[in-house]
């Protein structure tokens, strides 16, 4: 009764589309003729045994429903799984199944084989957001709208400059992830390739050669170290994904509509209202991504293992691991529709930019006065004119020039009321905002 | 390909034999049935059009898998199943289906629903442990064993007590989750009952107790208080579940063998070791329990939800909380069987007793050696003693009795060996043990 | 180096006032004394002892950073600090001190007294903000305001059921706190009153009473289900107040303006932008409530604690449940001047319900259509008219009008203008808004 | 009242010689002095005005509790920093500080210059743990030990193997570590250097040459990957650690004594048990690992941060990164001790080895049989065997020989007893330990 419905939509979709439980009892065999392979291939089994393996089990159809039951008896997939398989074996290759290896050797590889075309994908899919994300800077390179801090408005940026910030998230992200290598699982029962002497280790490299998994430099059992640095990785490109959602709904809002999520057949529809477009893909990667963390948080508070074998530490990691992924999958998926479609209102932009009557112009102002007034009168009066201009609703510029006159009559005719007007200008006052796109492309293209 | 097999066998086994999807499907048509039925009692709709909507939907087949795809494009799973059964019904029906409700609404309301039973299960399986744990108690409150601080021996206690600390955590547990109401969720559009006046709130308490649900004081939509009260008591169990499963874990070590889990067919067998028997239902017990404290992580991450409505805070809940009740019962039957049939070694309680050759003991010793010798050098000679009857493989009277005679030959006579015997027999040493059993089940019977 | 001028501005500022280290060497040094004076109450020492502790240490100075350092060695206070209260009293006295007792027994009773405290504050800090939130619920019952679902405009509720629903975010999280009871901690050394038999009872039994603390049904030294529903508690209200500050730094955005905080001398000041008001307030709440969160999460994983005591389980917790009561309490003093200073613009907020040309109101005017068109066809045209609306920026009635003569002319004169003007004002379309607030004050003064 | 006494024995012990706040005012200080002076570099304050600024504040005494109070106010500790240091400047050289920064620059990079010397000193700390650990993988490549799986018995090992786990867990951790690079930070009011064009990127790129700091590619106040990438490196390292300490308190179980926790003037010592030694360093370890944990989870659900500056989730970051550096500091200062001076007894080692009476060999004689007997009857004999020995306490060579003669009289003479012998031999099982150990020092030092 885990309630699928309820999470599947979130997740990677192709791998959704495939057969689910197949595909992990699929990898487990790979594994398994993988190394008979390899053993073969190193003279510890007959030759002709791997292949025979190979034409006896491919075409096997497993009792996915019975090895999953028996996990409950032996704590782990892989123990029912090699029970079937062995069973499946004409009886003189039994003695050459699952040998040397332990039930974690093969679910632990059985996992990277499953995450690595996954991985493949979340690149893939980094690389369209990328892309478009650069589209959208070139766009959008002198595209003036207001920057937001602790969400008020601040000073005026571009929304090219906002749409880098998202691209070097995801590309800084991306580049940690690509760095990882996700190494092939082989110890044997203590993880010291106990019977096999330093053809242990040889093994262990064959049969990563084969799988086209890393070479770790030793049997991984209880040092995650590897699984920490994928779930961390898996984690920070969630908090990227996060951050353009969270800035897309922030966005998005009625009141500011300076961007929309992509229109889409029923996208965002509400059950009773009608007038409603909802973020609803900002929603789905929020909602993913906070799941994400969770799972997370459950694999580093498991890194450390005791001894040769965890104790519910390792059972702890699967689905944390996996889901992660395709969760994670699942938000870029949404991120690259939003990022390739995104909606924007340069117009609403603009608009938003007047809301204050032009106080978010008071530092340019305040900067300007100084040379005359020194940096607290200059930074009182341009505060003060803000007041006045939001509670007349008049222009900024008006009420500074009032100011100006009421408090410095000494400075009539020292700043032309042109220059206050320049200086109240948004589009005026863009600081780096087009060599930052420019070096952020550079840095993305690189 | 979020791979079931990994997980399934942690969670609830009875709730796993259900139909998966189809149970959240009937939970959201019970909800509006009970909507209807209760708006008809109130005069909302017209007679009869509550009963005509059952017998037209009951037997209606829901298409599953397109309201799980239509959850990507409404953001939840209310929206296209509100569509689907607004098709189903006859034409004049229409009007009346989901009347005043929002996608929410149907959503936690169905949640709650779902998890009325699994909770009602929690509550007889830990009624189980209760009455497991009391025999436990009875049978064991003269059971000596060392207790350990810091993983080190220190000094007796009883198996029955320490059973007793594992039932009070269970019953803690219990209580606190017992005092929870599922309250049920109405508020329409905004949470207001918009277009229904005072009458929503009519609605919303008939609803309630139509559904067997709690009546909360307002609609909850981002008042989440009871998600965290009912995720957090759900992860205090989670954290009594794993203190036993730990110290199952560590007492039934190879070393140790004061307990061991109940046998059972294939039960932790290694697939590489035949002499293993691996203590499997600890392991899943404290993988499961793992993972429930991320889900719990998750929840109380998104308890501030903004305004009326979540953006992905909501959307994150769902799966962490169904998932984290189900994984909790799946901990609690792997508990009831272990405390149910724990095999108890008292032999073994004793053998590891004399390990240290009587030196646990030294602190009783030393108080007694305190009247006259001062606390100071009855301690260290209390200590001394210990360390030579380490290092002598003597027993732990004789070596004190020597180092006595050495250092303060003063004392001669002053304490009789017999005396010291008394002193190092743990057996004579159990402070309030049994009176603790007796206390604790006289809470526990409470 | 833990920058203190970090974290200490977000923490409850009393108790900061206080000195710090030394508070709880006095916990500490207050637990020893309590416990001296029961033994001597139950004849366990002799009569006068413990008063004579007492005049010893009371006036002691004792060596804070020595104390300090010494945890490093025994791995916790109270190992430094028997030690250092034992030299500090008169022989004959030393053997009566610390008698029975562990080290945990003292740092956990300590912990709960320290504790006392400021659970008492955090009542009353919630008793304050309740009140000041019964005021605004009062004030602005009627006080109509545009509901956001998605963080989109959806329907109109007042300001009064916005605050409803803070206070019943808070009420809910000050009655769970409040059922909770701190209780003693006194089992000795393996926490079963080693070498006291059941007198052991008695005294832990007659410490809580001596120190105001609960009694529990035995020692919890490593059942820490009360430390879990203490940190689980606190936090449920970090969620509470997270989701004001949450709410009061959307509605405080430039660009909606309904709300602000309290101004105050310098409050929310930039370091380089004159006309900006930070919503400071907000932010440091939400800051520690995220802190808030990490600490129940180490809190919550670390629950499980092996047999007799931990090793490291216990000493995590130290840190996380403190600073989170304290971090709690810092939230609740700035949330406390928010709800009772909080700045009500429902000027804007009127503004804000217009911003869509009335396209807000759609579900209302669908529902008025529906007997004439069916709900299909009425929630296509409002939406329609919505967008015609919004793109033409007429009011949304005279979209309405005119679509409506365009696709239903059959329907002309059926629906007069001045009733589709009602169906979209918003003040006509509250709901249960007034009874919400009604209801939910009648809960709060329960 | 946070209680510094709890938790600063868990950390790093040279950075909390140091002064605590005084540090972080220097640091920015520091921050604002090298903006000048890059600023005066290129031109655009006066030349001279950063030497003279330096020199009229690097004596001043900065008002370091004024400053945390004024924390409170304007929401981070550069506000009221900024404006101590204005005040205390000349006034004609006021208007050159803080000159196009805003505070979070100013907080940000003072933070990473806090953390640079800390994050040399885990290096440094690293490469002792590292020359230790190699140090006993060369004296232990032979010290045959049981491994052991889910905390059973399994197979030998050697405990040099076990030390190039955790050495391999610290090396990854260190290389992950090595790789990060501490950004400046600088971006102005809005992140684009309002006010300064395309010269703000040189402003920046100049501050980070003269602090010693990282180049990013452009401001990142809410692009916070480069604190993910720090904070989940730590806690990776955190993660090793906590394996060591956790294996450390298992192997020193009483029952096990195969290692011990280097002996220390007090070290471990109990305040009631005088035989007792805990494990105290591996406490403090787990502790403070634990505690990096939950700072590590701040900070993954804080890196998505709304548009250009957070709003509570920066707040969120400043003590949780500090603190997880300090505490990891602090564990590594352990680690290192025990690493260092770790006693190991070879001698339980081999006495544990024998506690089965041999039955750890199972599977090697499981696997010698199988030519005669085939995988599963092969299994079952060398798993009865087992079960016979241990009920009969007599050598499992012994016993398996009996029980191959009653159940497989034909095999008479076919397997030698001293076969037997050597198919129980531990020291004759250690698969590729040795060759592991040769290849994990290869790798360390590489």
């Amino acid at each position: 009764m885990p309630v699928d419905m309820l999470q599947t939509p979130f997740m990677s979709q192709p791998a959704l589309m495939a057969s689910r439980d197949e595909d992990f009892v699929k990898a487990m065999l790979a594994v398994e003729l993988a190394l008979a392979e390899t053993q073969e291939s190193l003279g510890i089994i007959p030759s002709g045994s791997a292949g025979r393996m190979r034409a006896a089990l491919e075409s096997h159809v497993f009792d996915v429903s019975a090895i999953t039951t028996g996990i409950a008896t032996g704590g782990n997939a892989a123990i029912p799984f090699v029970k079937a398989g062995r069973v499946a074996l004409p009886n003189d290759l039994r003695r050459y199944w699952h040998l040397g290896a332990t039930s974690q050797d093969i679910v632990d590889s059985a996992l990277m084989l499953l995450l690595t075309p996954r991985l493949a994908r979340l690149d893939d899919l980094l690389g369209r957001c990328r892309t478009a994300a650069i589209g959208l800077m070139e766009d959008h390179a002198e595209t003036v709208m207001v920057g937001r801090t602790l969400m008020q408005q601040a000073l005026p940026i571009t929304f090219g400059v906002k749409v880098a910030h998202w691209a070097l998230g995801f590309e800084q992200g991306r580049r940690r992830l690509a760095e990882l290598a996700l190494p092939v699982q082989f110890g044997g029962a203590v993880g010291v390739h106990s019977g096999w002497g330093e053809q242990g280790l040889e093994v262990m490299d064959g049969l990563a050669e084969r799988l086209g998994l890393a070479v770790p430099v030793l049997p991984w059992h209880t040092d995650r170290q590897p699984i920490h640095a994928l779930a961390s990785a898996v984690d920070a490109l969630a908090g990227a994904a996060e951050k353009l959602a969270l800035d897309v709904s922030l966005l998005t809002q009625t009141e500011l509509g300076e961007v929309a999520e992509p229109a889409g057949e029923g996208m965002g529809e509400s059950s009773s209202m009608p007038h409603k477009r909802n973020p609803v893909r900002s929603a789905m990667i929020r909602g993913a991504c906070r799941r994400i963390h969770g799972h997370a948080a459950v694999i580093i508070n498991a890194t450390a293992q005791p001894l040769e074998r965890g104790l519910g530490e390792w059972h702890a990691e699967w689905t944390p691991l996996v889901d992660g992924v395709l969760l994670l999958e699942g938000a870029l998926e949404q991120a690259t529709v939003l990022l390739e479609g995104l909606e924007v209102n340069s117009e609403a932009m603009r608009r938003n930019l007047a809301v204050t009557g032009g106080a978010i112009m008071a530092e340019p102002v305040a900067r300007r006065l100084t040379p005359h007034l020194g940096p607290d009168a200059a930074k009182a009066l341009a505060a003060d004119a803000a007041e006045r201009a939001r509670q007349a609703s008049c222009p900024y510029a008006q009420a500074l020039e009032a100011l100006l006159g009421e408090r410095h009559p000494e400075l009539a005719g020292a700043i032309a009321r042109d220059e206050l007007d320049a200086a109240t200008d948004p589009a005026l006052y863009l600081g780096s905002s087009k060599a930052q796109v420019a070096r952020a492309i550079a840095w993305l293209e690189g």
